[in-house]
């Protein structure tokens, strides 16, 4: 099964298909394929090609493999509801943004939203590996600064859960619910502005879709 | 001419292609394709299926087209430095991140990280379009929220040009230099760490490539 977003106008196949599962695969092949294909080098060096201002990369991560030590401090930061489905996955990654220019002075003001580029960038390249990502929100940054030694002046932003999705039934009932369930957006009419702020455009009502659901 | 990263492991043709040029084309013929193809609804659309914390979706955009107030309104908001070449983008956009979540009360820490998720999905699906964007974080965001009518709890972030590029050589000589420069990035392995902050690994030492440079 896979979650296509249901778009209303026609997008690039990484961003229709990429979406975040809670089931991931612990097949031992299938791991291999993930590192004798590169993709993990290609999922960084996505990461790396973001834009950011300055050109100051204010982006850093620290990566575990499952069964690692990195992967199991990982898990222990996750909030309870995260820890039980996110400790199958191949990689758990922590996404740090780091707050100061290059003068290691001047605070950064968008080194949270390049981060975020630098990540969707990841999301994306993953998708086009078949791999797939969920980020999650739901841990502690206090625990991660203390178990990976992260040092002042970098914020911890989200846990990174990576690896090959598997079956929705190998989740219990609850996660099951929310891993069948459609993906859904508000349309871009309502957060694209004219104008002023809130002031919306006929420029994006919907058309009618001419290309087929694939 | 175009600036493909030269990257060290192979990645997705977008991320690839993806750079953000100053010199911007002002054939009217060609701004009719831009409408006509509806690549401003795809880009839009590739913005709304970022992910983001909660599904809370915190973006929020306002576009002027050139000649129009709005793009008018969005170049008195840059520096001057900007100011001088981004008059010429098809299109210029503020890029606003909405402050807390759906209760309108709770603040939302990834509201900038999500903004620029979904930013790097419209710069990758403009790239699709042949079209590029240039962000921007020189413009005052004080002058974007009383000229645009940006209400309390929304903070914009990013000043963004899009259009078709044009050549380098329309730009004055300094510009034209950065133009013609080619793009540089910290190697992977210097952000990318295990077992902790600032350890790193050979995993991303540069592989021999196994492609050819097109």
């Amino acid at each position: 099964m896979d979650k296509f977003a249901k778009t209303d106008f026609y997008i690039m196949d990484a961003i229709k298909k990429r979406w975040s599962p809670r089931s991931f695969n612990t097949d031992k092949a299938k791991d291999e394929t993930i590192k004798s294909e590169e993709k993990i080098q290609r999922i960084f060096e996505a990461a790396r090609w973001a834009p950011s201002a300055y050109n100051a990369q204010p982006w850093r991560f620290i990566i575990g493999f499952r069964n690692d030590d990195t992967h199991k401090i990982i898990q222990r930061t996750l909030v309870d509801k995260n820890k039980s489905w996110a400790k199958d996955a191949f990689a758990l990654i922590i996404a740090i943004a780091k707050n100061t220019l290059d003068d290691n002075v001047t605070p950064n003001p968008t080194a949270l939203y390049d981060l975020g580029q630098s990540v969707a960038n990841m999301s994306l390249q993953a998708t086009a590996e078949k791999l797939h990502m969920h980020q999650m929100a739901g841990f502690s940054a206090e625990e991660a600064i203390k178990l990976l030694e992260i040092p002042d002046g970098y914020t911890p932003v989200t846990a990174i859960a990576l690896g090959y999705r598997d079956s929705a039934f190998r989740l219990p009932h609850n996660l099951r619910t929310i891993e069948l369930t459609e993906r859904e957006r508000h349309p871009s009419r309502d957060f694209v502005f004219v104008k002023k702020f809130g002031e919306k455009t006929d420029l994006l009502k919907k058309a009618i879709l001419y290309y087929m659901e694939d």
